[in-house]
């Protein structure tokens, strides 16, 4: 797991802003995991997941290093969600452009997959905790075979509705349902939901 | 039923671009409506429907007249659908305004509330056609009388799993969920689909 400053990251000893432990309590309990730099994270990484906050995410990737990315599968899982001006938060880029774009046009040599990025973080580790796994995730990416491992990491995690929704440029749908993601959390008052595409 | 040019309407003899009958035989088959200017259609309705295309929703409510929609309701199912550049196509207002706000700050006076913009036409009038009528369809306004009026006849036309995302400003979100519509649209290759919310 990557981070900037791997001392300040340790050093760090209250709750989050949602009363999770601090991350050191945190990888004690999770001891496969190690923490390090973005750019020793990546160098060892065999698919690289992007679930750093949207806004930061190319400024993280920069970080991690152009070659320490190339040739890998990059997930991008993050939201180019704009919390500056307040509640609900705007997308950053949207309609003609996305993230994930950005990211593949910053880091041409890398195959980036946009998924998992409709739903928050437990339920992409874990979708049978809504509906009994019975809703649907999407994949969108230039590079068919890094969309096949993906559905199959994704299949490994337990997801059962996987949708191709084309090349990357689909990105774009999947980032711009955010807006009402954000509208049925607040409805709901959790987020602990998701779609199914009924057909 | 409104339309600018009554007489050019009836003349239609050819099939649309969909192959769909011609108006002048649809309305021989439904007998029950009749086609106006939309002023006089504004005149004597009750309920607006805006069901145009959504380039076009501004100038056809200013047609119907300003005073024939004060006090009313106004369902606006359109969508703010840019074709101009090709497939597919953006969103003309996105992001931090929607077209049911242009549409209720142009009119003050209506009741604007925005549903039915997330299924095909279909759809909208005969949930039922998808997963036995089990799926979610959106409510945003910003009068809440307007809203449960909607309700209402969002069930007789069997609609069982209504969402009310609060005001019309949520309108950004569900607009906004069009780009994954036309999506999902390419890679069913129907538009007999629809969104259901797993809570």
């Amino acid at each position: 797991m990557g981070t900037r400053d791997v001392a300040a990251a340790m050093a760090r000893a209250e709750p989050d802003r949602f009363g999770n432990p601090p991350l050191p309590t945190w990888l004690e309990a999770n001891q496969d995991l190690r923490l390090a730099t973005f750019a020793d994270a990546a160098a060892e990484a065999d698919v690289i997941i992007n679930a750093v906050n949207g806004q930061a995410s190319l400024a993280a990737l920069a970080a991690a290093g152009e070659a320490n990315l190339a040739g890998k599968l990059i997930l991008d899982v993050a939201n180019p969600l704009d919390f500056s001006a307040g509640m609900p938060p705007t997308l950053s880029v949207s309609n003609t452009d996305s993230l994930a774009e950005q990211i593949q046009r910053q880091f041409p040599a890398a195959h980036v997959v946009k998924t998992l990025n409709t739903v928050t973080a437990m339920l992409m580790v874990n979708p049978d905790l809504v509906a009994g796994g019975d809703h649907t995730i999407f994949v969108s990416g230039n590079d068919e075979t890094a969309k096949q491992r993906t559905s199959a990491l994704l299949a490994e995690l337990g997801w059962r509705d996987v949708m191709d929704l084309g090349d990357l440029s689909s990105a774009r749908a999947t980032e711009m349902y955010l807006p009402l993601w954000l509208r049925l959390f607040g409805v709901l008052g959790t987020p602990m939901f998701s779609i199914k595409v009924e057909r």
